[in-house]
């Protein structure tokens, strides 16, 4: 059984609690349950793993080498400017998905921009916690 | 049943044939097959559509009006200054899924900017051909 | 009796179906009347074009030289990329007038820059259907 | 009978003895009188103001706060800078139809901006004095 | 007993009649008082300023040289273009503290930069009328 | 009595030993007593927090949300590029004031623009200790 | 014998009757003749296509796959925006040689980039019809 | 005898108090004297004005039309986004000599372009007071 | 019997030595002899001039009035910023030739951009030595 | 003797495991021991500290003061947006040598701004563990 | 007496012979000539130097140390980019006047900006021959 | 033994004689002769060559193929703009190390950006003199 490992960055362990109306009414709890179990009928065993630190995400990230085989990132605000975490995938070797609960692409000018997209396989975004759900779907098909 | 439209943009009728390392080995009329029975396991009738004309796939994104439920689009180059397509899917008010099937975030800067974004649910990319289904996947929660 | 020709340019043909609160509530149709009708009073014969596709717009004004005498042009989202189009103004040497429902400055950033200015006599944008009525003045006085 | 203002911003004063190839030949005093004659005929009655102070324009501006229905303005060279004059158009709430004799997107770029248009109900430019008398018509429209 | 000049540049008059979401309910006459008596609280005689004109706003700060001893400035749109006004303000080397009832660090990107900035002592914004109490104390914290 | 939290960011613990041509001599120690005693002649009950961690900072900040009515906050460095600290401030819906010791739009250009002021109530810069407290004064007018 | 295409974009079917100071007076007939006959002299079939429509010259490209050997193009207006025509240059790696009559350097700004010229061998402007002969005598080379 | 006018924009009649580093210790009356005298000696009529007032520049511009010769003008601050003033410089269609007291290109960036100099005949700056004196030669040189 | 100058800038003697992948294997002799062979066949006296210095080039370009016929120049990296190259070439009022082994337009960005062609009658680049091939054969068109 | 601190950004404990194309074949430990010894030889004494959290690094460099004599520091991803460690260096008034391993200059645009290297003593990059030793060396010289 | 250098930088060698209408008809020799004699007026022994070669101007200027007590410099094109010059300005510690017959800041884009203006006294341009009298006067001054 | 050549840009040959406090007070030739001896303590015979020419400095480019191993280069502010330098040193085939005296990083933007580091095997700025040792250690690292 291949092991996966779901990184929220930034703000995201608030969700269910913060600005509804962008990121949905489900607890954060409640959707790292739903993620775990949706991965589980593809066959994928999933740690869920959050900080509001870039350098725990970035030690985070290092701990994967050799302990997972593939990882699904929601940076949050990260995204747009952690090149440290670019870094940080990229050494790491391991396929990376990257996910977003809200569409950046129709929000702010900054959010358009992800630096670590150019470090990752592919990016999903806009469909709520269901953007997690394909995020672990796109991994299984890249693992195999 | 709902009805779905997948729109393919320019030179998308060349996959299998065009920049195989980039775009995938799969024929044109393979993937759509994939894409047209995946819809179907999901509960969705799904009719494709390929055109290299901007103002087809103007017209045809009008035509679904009253007729279909949802769009899944991957506007190829069109993406990146088509604002008349935006504005089409602006004015036909149906939820529109953006696809790609390479990163577009990875390649040149040209194709970090979607135009069609800001008037699209949410944007999928970097998966080849699996971007179409995820895409699909992704409408079908939408449509609920 | 002089001949002008109103040209609409793409999602045009949606007018009254789309987004009201910008374009208004009348139908494209019941414009196009209205159109007619003014230039009427005013001495002028109007024909009426509408177009989704770039090329087709550029063939439509092709078409104008040696056949009319003035143009009301509306190019919609082109207005804002498509050098061709204002290519083909340049090249047919016919007084044209640049019309917009919605003031086209105040609206997103992109809107605000017009690539056919350079080569129209006017701009008029910002009054809805009577965007369209100001123009056929305004090419009356030009034509003379 | 409905009131407005046409107030022409620095060095419009000069028409018909200033650059007679971008402005025009007929003097400033001819074109008043027929704008105001015109607007007689569309049920307006007109009163006409020239300074070419930035100050000057924004006091004429807050005294049309209840003694007139809607402005003509043509806010010159200030059109592209006054930030002072667009917060004043603002503060009133009126009407406000901008209007420029020449074309200024098809003259040095700086010209190509109006920083008022945000708050403006229209533009009109490029017809001469004609752009005034189009102007006053499509304020009579938005006065109803 | 120190004297201040509170300034306020274009627009800010019709505080009280402008926008109140933006600006307040208050009228810009019991703001002053409110402002003057504060002052007094502190040991400040403050008299007020109000001009729509640049021009006047300059002469009115080359005037608090030898006459006050502090100026607390909100020079309204002109705090975005007025190199004239910035140059008036290093000119007279008194203490200058730059005040806006709106954060315009929220509002629209013109907003985000002040001109003048570079030769206040500080800046104060989007307290509504506060900004100006606070804008006093400050000066007041200045002046020792 | 309503509780306030007066967030610094980092660097600022070592305010009087650093730079004090720019910071001023005061000890941070000695700052924060007399914020503390300035709040409680507010009928404000403040606590002080301090971290050169944007992690931590963030972690504070969601610690506020059901703890305290509002916050003071000056996020250093931060204050120009943590996407994350505002989004965090954006997620718990406290008011939170946004002061600088140094007038920041007066200094290197990178400083000009706060990333957090478009979720801050305001910004006060430029006064040395005294931002803190006239922070801290506007934050009770905005608690009422 | 080897076989070529020769396509021309926007607006060159009106060569002769438009702007001669820029394009020349030779009508688009006798040039295509001209061009004909010289390739024949190189040994080169030489087929001609034109069209205004974006997707046209889309569609003809790909008819190019496995039906002619080079291509020369003068895309018009459309080289300075039509990332897909550029994309079907790239997707049916055949060698093609860029032209243009004028030199498109050397006037408006948005000339003198061209989103095609990084998937042509080369690329000829400046020299009237001269360029198409130059162009195919380049292909002549590439092709051996 | 040839007749010219000098005019000094904002902030200039404070020379000698302000910035002696920047502007030089003579007064401006002395200054003023010292042009006056100077225009004498090479047959020169001189007249000076000043104003902080952009209107009233332009509207001291205006009047030059028919009653001088040539203009030596320093526009100070307003030199660097009054496009209303170079307006005026082009509508009255005057020699106009741009000078300034200090080296424009070797102060703050905004300092470096000048709006009104492609409507001035030539610049002089960064010899104090000389630069005034050195515009009346190269006016006289003009003039012939 | 015409007589042209071939220029070659810097580094271009090292042809056949230095990066043969992009700009070919043959000798800059070869070259050289095979483009005054062809210039023969085209009744062209053929001067072949390189240099690695900017002042040598345009002293040789000043060289070329009275003495030649028009110029063919590959002015190296001096063409992306050699604005006194430009200058001389406009001075000298001889046809010249701007051509290019490489496509320029498809390296990095700061070969995009030729600031010599505006004052060159067109451009050819991309097909190595028969670049100046083409470039000898576009000057005798020029020449007649 | 004198005491130095080698501060190693985010990532760079992965060197030797990480992309060796462009770090290295050298662990990690290997590489500190080297430097370490390296340092002796020159008299000095180097403690070594790694951490990839950006807030973990400033508190080192706050440690620094009064402890060592100088600072040898790559970043790492920092370099490019870590204004508040430059803040940091800065405060602490210790001379800092910036170093990194890979050139910087020559990958990523976004690598070669370095926002902490206008408080650093200088900067050497390209030499992979060299870079170090080269570091020291330089600090040395420094330190005297 | 006082001696001084004009220099001449790049074609303008070619004064007389070249674009006359932006450089007028004098020839260079006659030009030196009057500037000799003006300087002698002035009581300045004048030598005039002129290269094509940024490296001689550089030797030149270098020469200048010890030799002669300022220089009038017209660099030409070099102006807009030659730092290599204005580090020799600055190195030599001697007064420069910036001069240019054409007036720059209406010409090309390119050249309102001179790279040289940081490190001269002041700027004179657009005066023709006189531009470079007027350089001797305000040398002159600068002298004493 | 190898064989290496330090070269020397615009300017640097006056160092000792300017600006001290940026480029140390250690004449040209001392620091030429530091640097022969410490080449030699490594096993470098070193030479040395300084001009103010660009085009020189590539000649002595060339000149190192097959004559040395190495090269140490300060390429003065030519580091800045010269595209030529930059492809002579592509084209050689040699490791070149970039030095500066001073830290190009904390200067004038412009200084900021290199455009030759892309093709230079790294970089060493602001340890004065001792940049050029450094770069000799550098260089021998790297030849091995």
């Amino acid at each position: 059984m291949k092991k996966i490992v779901v990184i929220h960055g930034p703000n995201i362990n608030l969700t269910g609690k913060r600005e509804p109306g962008t990121y949905g009414k489900d607890s954060f709890e409640a959707i790292n349950q739903e993620i775990v179990a949706y991965a589980k009928t593809l066959g994928l065993e999933c740690t869920i793993y959050q900080s509001n630190h870039e350098g725990a995400i970035i030690d985070r990230l290092h701990q994967c080498m050799g302990t997972c085989d593939g990882i699904v990132l929601n940076a949050g605000a990260y995204t747009h400017y952690s090149y440290a975490i670019r870094d940080a995938i990229a050494a790491i070797s391991l396929p990376c998905v990257e996910v977003h609960m809200s569409n950046i692409h129709k929000r702010e000018e900054f959010r358009h921009i992800s630096v670590i997209a150019p470090v990752c396989a592919g990016q999903i975004c806009g469909f709520g916690k269901h953007s997690y759900l394909l995020g672990v779907a796109a991994l299984k098909q890249i693992l195999g």
